[in-house]
């Protein structure tokens, strides 16, 4: 049985959602699921406070539509609209390679849904690899408090199949046998650089 | 005479102003002084499409503060504030290289403020230049219609004499002697990986 490329995706709650806000937000759900993203963003200034590596998470995109601006003030943006990232969350700079990378969390335990990445997403990874980036998911089970690296191959079977029809979720057994189990550190909470290490660079996946 | 660091920089009246509407706006300056950021968007479209590189603006980083969920439709933020970027406008890859840059413009014809160029973004830009990355600024003047990459070492001569109190601006002069012309072609309106062919990977630069 076949769909039409893309009629099966249903909005994502998570892109509509606020990140990163250091004043008190009115919203319950803010954060909502986003250990995983905090955890990466601490391990990055890690890394970056140790001169290991230079990775940022993008700013999620906003589209402002009213702006104020009074005087003697900041600019007050009065109405602005999440948008869907064009590329993946994360990216940077690690021993002379262009790093690309996008994380997800799920509280099952079976699998992780597809619904939540989107197309543009796998194509700007698609294009990453082939200019000679490394690029990955990095994903997390967190019922299992388990965090795989999935290198883009291996995800693009599950997200191919999909497209033709296929499962919309990849099976956690399918991650732990074609993805990385990424170590935990008290101070790399997310210590993904050590897999990138073992799998791209020294494993010879790149060059 | 020494002024203490950072004391002398004015507000960046740039640094809070929307950009990349799609919806109307409605403040009339929006889009002032952002021709050479469309200029270079469409240039990392072309390469895009072209191939030849995955070059990409970051979105301007914006603080939320209060956010509704009306039922059946997206999220409306109702109040937020531009942030300073910690990092560089636009990065990406290019031949297996991580790109980094910084885009700037003036109608001076003499020379172009440092006053919004900030501390932290030339700190990322010193730490990309170290980690084997390629960075440097574009610089616009835009009433010559002129275009230079400027690479980071002889921005960051300037940069460390107005820490000490020297001149707060870089001249014009100082910009053709030390920088490349990027040049101008109709798909590639800021055609500076030509340049970075020529100056960074061919000529040595970065290996």
């Amino acid at each position: 049985m076949r769909y039409p490329k893309g009629s099966r995706r249903k909005p994502s709650s998570n892109s509509i959602q606020p990140k990163q806000n250091k004043h008190q937000t009115k919203d319950a759900h803010a954060n909502r699921g986003m250990t995983l993203e905090k955890d990466i963003n601490e391990t990055n200034h890690y890394y970056l406070e140790s001169e290991q590596a230079v990775i940022h998470k993008k700013p999620t995109p906003v589209q402002v539509v009213n702006v104020d601006y009074p005087k003697r003030s900041a600019a007050v943006i009065k109405e602005a609209y999440y948008q869907k990232p064009s590329t993946t969350d994360f990216n940077g700079l690690y021993r002379g390679y262009h790093i690309d990378f996008e994380a997800k969390e799920t509280k099952n335990k079976q699998s992780i849904p597809l619904s939540n990445i989107h197309d543009h997403q796998v194509e700007h990874m698609k294009r990453i690899d082939k200019h000679g980036g490394i690029t990955f998911f990095i994903i997390r089970f967190s019922k299992m408090e388990t965090t795989y690296l999935l290198p883009l191959q291996p995800f693009l079977k599950m997200w191919e199949a999909q497209q033709n029809g296929g499962r919309k979720s990849i099976p956690h057994d399918y991650i732990a046998e074609n993805g990385y189990v990424i170590p935990f550190r008290l101070q790399a909470k997310v210590d993904y650089l050590k897999v990138v290490d073992d799998v791209f660079i020294n494993g010879g996946e790149i060059t």
